[in-house]
């Protein structure tokens, strides 16, 4: 039998009535023919609860213990799942991350999956079971510990165990409809996407599209497993991420990030090393950088500046000083009111004129663009945070993505 | 070192503050020289929202999931305190039932305990660590599956690990001072008693006392484990449950039970076997019947009376008339009106009178009798519902438990 996997998020299993509704769906993936793996979050603002009791004890919680904590709420939610599917007089079985043999290194908060066992899982999928799998946790088969996967963890559970168990695709379900062209709260004309690559969809989740983390997205990607993400509310078609898409569009969609800070370290003595000088202590010190800009230089000084996520723009700040103090730069400047708008497509590497196209939009829109960084397949553009709605509708107004290559004309 | 293992219920571990306070008592014991065991329930009402959950979703959840779900309420305590030590630079580490290597059979929801293997514990105290472990869980060894202990089981956890640990005491902290002469709501006299045998507790806890479930207390005479049952709340001295007692007291307690409800059938023909046929089908029922009366038969019949928790009363009153309709009785009675009150005292089966003393007691607050049940340490009556907190105090009164040997003059 076709082995499906499906991922349920917090909104999806947040209440009892909402957990009977995922055993429907259960039900009738069963129903036509498939054997069922599910894999659950914790319930609604679980998580969150339970950060906050260890907040209300330790500002620096042991994340051994914070791990031990976070993973009695999936316990919760797919015990209940199990219930509610009993109910319905299909066999039914929860595995913790543990029980279903998701092996993980012992990085405690964030660990990596290094392989899935899977032995209860399947045994139990031969038996006729649905097998419920607690997302987000793991263990490390060395020490025996515990472990959760960090920000994004059940997805990557989900893809994983798709991966190991040969399943034909992986469904993600979640409280939007899919993948849109921009955010529909932004952009109303925004469309949702049938289809994007896993490339986009990197470069999407990377820019801020929320619906999918790109650990999950880059496991589709490895182990060729096609994601369908969609709505946990209706039974509406998603968006099918995949390898290839059969008309690869220009622009794709258009993401949108208000998270990031811009650290500018400026009148840097212009000599070889100096990049290396800034950002080889932000790295040691794991400061996530995102984009990195330095202009051209005038009179034997230049200016660097890059992003970095709010939460650790102090450290960065702290630790451009230093750099500034030693290698004899003017002074460093913080901006926390940046944003960023990015445009994302795989055909673009095809056709030019896109950036001036993007860069055309933000002008007759009164934009001004601070930082431009660039791949393949995306342009960004750093803006004033309060520009960023009108920077997105502008580009959205300009492209109309999916803009597909067979209609170019222009 | 020696070891001290200490047990803190639901209302102990209730919030965060709770918790820290937690947190400072085991830090007084670690300071006093001691290697330090923790066992936690599950945080104030934590397990009963999860069971409210469950019945949500399913009138009969399956038991092997039910125990995943509640499993999770020990996780999230245990974790908490192991923060709250850490906080104050006291090493420490949670483990799970599984972890800990409590092994039970398979009966999920009321498991037994087999054996504590207890590695990770020892090593965890080798290496200078306090060890929380969950209370209340364990695994089976053979299916590998999660499973509850069932009512009173972080007490029986407890109290098992102290045995294998070679611990010299197991402390059950709890919200009242200790093991009191009678119920302090009912009767304001009541003492809170220094000591009390495991026999004597026994009778308590059988006949009513909530402070310790029979279960533990067995335990601890089996496995020589003194058990001091004290406060979370204040330092005071609680109530030592041991071996011997220095001074053995006539009467220890009165403890009182208002959760059983009479069947009687009455005018059964009083022949060889009527007994019998009336709870064999109960016991394979699983009816948990507690006192049995039997009367002098006049006419050639016989009546049968038994209590048992109210819970079961539909069931024994099914099987009661399936009997009757066999033997020929003339009808069942179900009195949901009763409650019991028992006197317990290992002195007493060296004291003849006490029964004597007390119907009388009993007899000048006007309070009638309708069942009587003793062992050598224990006298039971079954009187009227409504009646049960006057029988308590007359019984007191009449006594004035504890009642020491020495004492005993009329």
């Amino acid at each position: 039998m076709p082995i499906v996997v499906q991922k349920y998020g917090g909104s999806s299993v947040a209440d009892p009535s909402r957990i009977k509704a995922v055993a429907d769906r259960v039900e009738a993936a069963r129903r036509a023919g498939n054997d069922v793996v599910v894999v659950v979050s914790a319930m609604g603002k679980t998580t969150d609860e339970l950060i906050s009791l260890a907040a209300d004890i330790s500002a620096n919680p042991p994340p051994r213990e914070m791990d031990m904590l976070l993973t009695a709420g999936e316990r919760i939610s797919m015990a209940l799942l199990a219930m509610a599917l009993e109910v319905r007089d299909i066999p039914a079985v929860s595995y913790t991350g543990s029980q279903a043999g998701i092996l993980t290194d012992s990085a405690h908060g964030g660990a990596k999956i290094k392989e899935i066992t899977g032995h209860r899982v399947r045994d139990s999928l031969a038996e006729g079971k649905v097998v419920i799998v607690a997302g987000f946790q793991g263990v490390d088969p060395d020490s025996k510990e515990v472990t959760t996967l960090g920000r994004g963890g059940s997805d990557a559970t989900a893809v994983a165990l798709a991966a190991s168990l040969g399943a034909d695709a992986c469904e993600i379900y979640t409280d939007v409809d899919g993948v849109f062209t921009a955010d529909p709260r932004i952009v109303t004309e925004a469309r949702k996407l049938a289809e994007i690559s896993f490339d986009e969809m990197l470069e999407m989740s990377a820019s801020g599209a929320g619906v999918l983390m790109s650990r999950s997205v880059e496991f589709g990607r490895r182990f060729h497993i096609p994601i369908h993400v969609r709505s946990s509310m209706n039974d509406q078609e998603g968006t099918w991420v995949k390898e290839t898409t059969m008309e690869q569009a220009i622009i794709s969609g258009i993401a949108h990030d208000r998270s990031e800070a811009k650290v500018s370290v400026n009148r840097l003595p212009d000599r070889p090393g100096v990049a290396a000088s800034v950002f080889t202590p932000l790295a040691e010190a794991d400061v996530n950088v995102d984009m990195i800009v330095q202009n051209v230089s005038h009179d034997g000084t230049t200016d660097i500046s890059f992003t970095v996520p709010r939460a650790q723009v102090s450290e960065a700040e702290r630790i451009a000083k230093e750099v500034a103090a030693q290698v004899g730069a003017e002074s460093v400047d913080v901006d926390l009111g940046v944003g960023k708008v990015s445009l994302v497509g795989a055909g673009m590497k095809s056709h030019p004129g896109i950036a001036a196209k993007a860069f055309s939009a933000l002008a007759a829109s009164d934009i001004n663009i601070e930082m431009i960084s660039t791949s393949t397949i995306r342009i960004s553009c750093v803006v004033r945070s309060e520009h960023v709605e009108r920077a997105v509708q502008a580009l959205h107004d300009a492209f109309d993505p999916p803009m597909i290559v067979e209609e170019v004309g222009a």
